[in-house]
């Protein structure tokens, strides 16, 4: 059952998944940049690779899992604080990046928990290994493949190009790049469009800066993922993934950068999620059809009909392929909802199926049709149905028209849980919400029937009702404006 | 009402809290060190300086809490993993302290969440501010009050005591602690025992360790809190916070260090917290009475009679001064738990309480002497009797013994509010468990009674039921086998 297939970016096919040094497997995916709350985008890579950790460990694989968090921002002061403005402002009052990084990092957090995300085994924080990227900065300037240019280094993609392929992983040619690039802002410290900065001379209105070799800067977006998934997962590791945006040019020159530190690859597979559209449309601010996960959950944003559970986004999310692009709709998000309510309702009842001499349900060749679809680079949509299968046969259990033994039935009733809980990651008890508000208003209720059953002298079912409840731990106190009651 | 007076440690008395460059407080608290689930005695320094951050901001200040995670940490390869062996073994087959920190840290921040305790704005990892730290290091070495031996680096107390006190927070002189000092491990690198390492050279099973200008190593654990403190709040900060037992050494290495590598003192304001006992004891591993957050969350502990809510916790820790020590055991928990349960029962029926013309109740002597408490070092223990003895006066209210008007009892059930659960930050839903347990028992009852009912023919009754569950979003539907409900 442990024969994972799993699409590789970088070889554009199905391999067999074998890690460099089992039963140890490292992973790493690109995190997000906390300079904002998380939005719909952001689920997909967590949920897909959390989908991803969830199967490995199941299949007793010992996962270190690095997920980082990119908290090197762009945070600017004001156009108008000068350097003698800022060197005069009290630290304070001053916006701290590390402030607002923390801030958007915890609200991260909270959606992700929501969302059953389980958390990384290690989440390192860019800002949190300057030193380390430094040596690095170092590493590829003594090789060679980077130059010092007015404060800043960059690497030399050309130099790199000509003895290796620049853009092997999203099958890019550097030559056709450079034909139809345009220059933008910031060029003329480069010898070339597409190199790009290791390290970045921090300007006056920059309030993020480290001390280095080369000034006062910080380094360059994408280096701390190179830097930081080899400090926890080893110069060579099992996994590299993240979203089909990051492909060009974050993990190319990830690629390049790496292959200059170490003198060889450091990526044995790389995985890529696609992306989701909304209404058929790219997602973006400036469309306005950015909607944040927090309005998702509560339904507060004018394209959405209803708030929809973050168990909701997570199957509906599953429920695609995550190589496939999958649209975002009120339509698509209320199917989602509805077949996951029958689900859960239907596994909730699985305890008091009866139980026949012979099963009619081959539950051997349907657990073996999930591991399947789950081999087959992660086909969760399979998986779904196949789950969605049993589902109709367990109700035509319930009616009698097919029957199940005790054996049988045990393993369904431990794999159905395996795959929905523990792989898919559904947290069932919390598909049905707002029942804590229910409680009081179901109590109000029964003490109601119960005064209505004084009134007309029926003491025998008030005081019946008044004994089941503190069975169950509700007492009831009689006073002279009406019963009162407390849970012991 | 904002005259808050604070004790502090540096004075030896009560200061009116002045901020430097007021409405920004700045706030550093040493946190945790993640080599271990948190016990009771972390639950003090968060639950005290959560109070102060939460009533700083009641009083309008804009606070930025800095509260650090210690994470380098002396973690150590078994003893015959020399240097060899570690080169050898696979990057991911090594323990990764970072993976260590990162599952108590994560297990830190959820029994914080369970006791209610805000997330502090920033909270920046010691492993994250290395160069931060070695710069620090290199100004001391310039100024003459460190020296490098063996590849460590040591601040040369002696030196400092010539021109400064060492020793002013806690009171000691340290020609007494010369005398009744004996020689500890590793001194032989130092000039003197009270020296201590600004940057310790790495032993070979040291697996934490970075570059530096000195050799591999790692950064002496009081310069975290120097560095970081500064970096985010500035050179001179209002206010440092820990507990008692930091006091010597660690905040005095602070006080030290600091001023020579500024030149001035850098805290304005240090407030220390109590310790905690165990039914009368010294709280220790070693001394086998040390308990876990989670060990009292759950009541899975040899010495623990029952489970204590996290609420019941903080209550505890809110009913003795910050300041007194706080002595643990079950009696004492067991009345935190019936005092809040009584205090919070009361507040829930205050939007039930009768409305009179005149008060008999004096509220705004009532809120002025909450304040007053409050104001006065931060005196729990007397501002929670205030809200104990309101409580005895809604409950006469109740039985028409006292009265209150409407503008009262507003002023009343806003100032309880913000006084329990902003300031002392009792979570109030929280405080009752287990409800949702309950609710599936409470309605099979109800559909209990409806089931007899019907057997009665009373079709009244019957229908009366399934409208009034209906309408609080309850579905009744009616089986062969009997009824089924659903959560609409």
């Amino acid at each position: 059952m442990s024969q994972l297939y799993i699409y590789n970016t970088l070889t554009r096919k199905k391999e067999l998944f074998t890690p460099l040094n089992p039963p140890f497997v490292g992973l790493y995916v690109c995190g997000p940049t906390v300079y904002g709350h998380a939005h719909i985008g952001h689920a997909r890579p967590a949920i897909t690779f959390d989908l991803l950790f969830r199967y490995l460990r199941h299949l007793d694989y010992k996962v270190r899992y690095v997920r980082n968090i990119t908290d090197v921002g762009h945070l600017e002061n004001d156009a108008d604080s000068g350097d003698d403005k800022i060197g005069k402002k009290a630290r304070l009052e001053q916006i701290e990046p590390m402030e607002v990084a923390q801030y958007y990092a915890d609200s991260y957090h909270h959606d992700m928990e929501l969302l059953n995300v389980l958390k990384p085994s290690i989440e390192p924080h860019a800002s949190g290994h300057i030193l380390e990227q430094q040596e690095m900065v170092s590493k590829i300037l003594e090789k060679g493949f980077a130059y010092i240019s007015n404060g800043s280094v960059y690497f030399d993609v050309a130099k790199y190009n000509k003895q290796h392929h620049y853009g092997k992983l999203s099958g890019r040619i550097l030559d056709d790049l450079l034909t139809t690039t345009r220059e933008l802002d910031g060029q003329e410290e480069k010898h070339n469009p597409f190199d790009f900065a290791l390290w970045k001379k921090a300007d006056p209105e920059h309030i993020m800066r480290w001390n280095s070799p080369w000034g006062e800067g910080f380094p360059g977006w994408h280096l701390e993922c190179s830097t930081m998934s080899m400090k926890y997962l080893g110069e060579i590791f099992d996994i590299h993934g993240g979203g089909m945006d990051l492909l060009f040019p974050h993990h190319e020159c990830e690629i390049a950068q790496s292959k200059i530190a170490t003198g060889h690859d450091t990526v044995r597979y790389w995985i890529h999620n696609n992306l989701i559209t909304i209404n058929g449309q790219k997602m973006g601010k400036s469309l306005g059809n950015s909607i944040l996960l927090s309005e998702i959950f509560s339904g507060n944003h004018p394209l959405l009909e209803q708030a929809y559970h973050p168990m909701t986004i997570r199957f509906f999310i599953l429920q695609a392929h995550y190589r496939s692009t999958l649209d975002f709709s009120n339509e698509a998000l209320q199917a989602s909802e509805k077949g996951l309510n029958r689900l859960l309702k239907t596994v909730a009842q699985l305890d008091a199926l009866p139980v026949s001499e012979q099963s009619t349900i081959d539950v051997t060749s349907w657990v073996k049709n999930c591991y399947d679809a789950l081999n087959d680079d992660l086909n969760t949509p399979v998986m779904i149905a196949h789950l969605f299968d049993m589902a109709r046969l367990i109700n035509l259990v319930k009616e009698s028209r097919e029957s199940i033994n005790a054996a049988d039935l045990d393993i369904l009733k431990r794999q159905m849980h395996l795959f929905l809980e523990d792989i898919l990651g559904i947290k069932m008890e919390q598909a049905e919400s707002g029942e804590s508000e229910l409680l009081p208003k179901v109590i109000q209720l029964v003490l109601d029937i119960r005064q209505e059953a004084k009134k007309n002298r029926n003491f025998e079912l008030s005081d019946q009702i008044r004994n089941q409840l503190g069975g169950i731990g509700i007492t009831v106190k009689d006073r002279k404006e009406g019963a009162d009651w407390e849970i012991e």
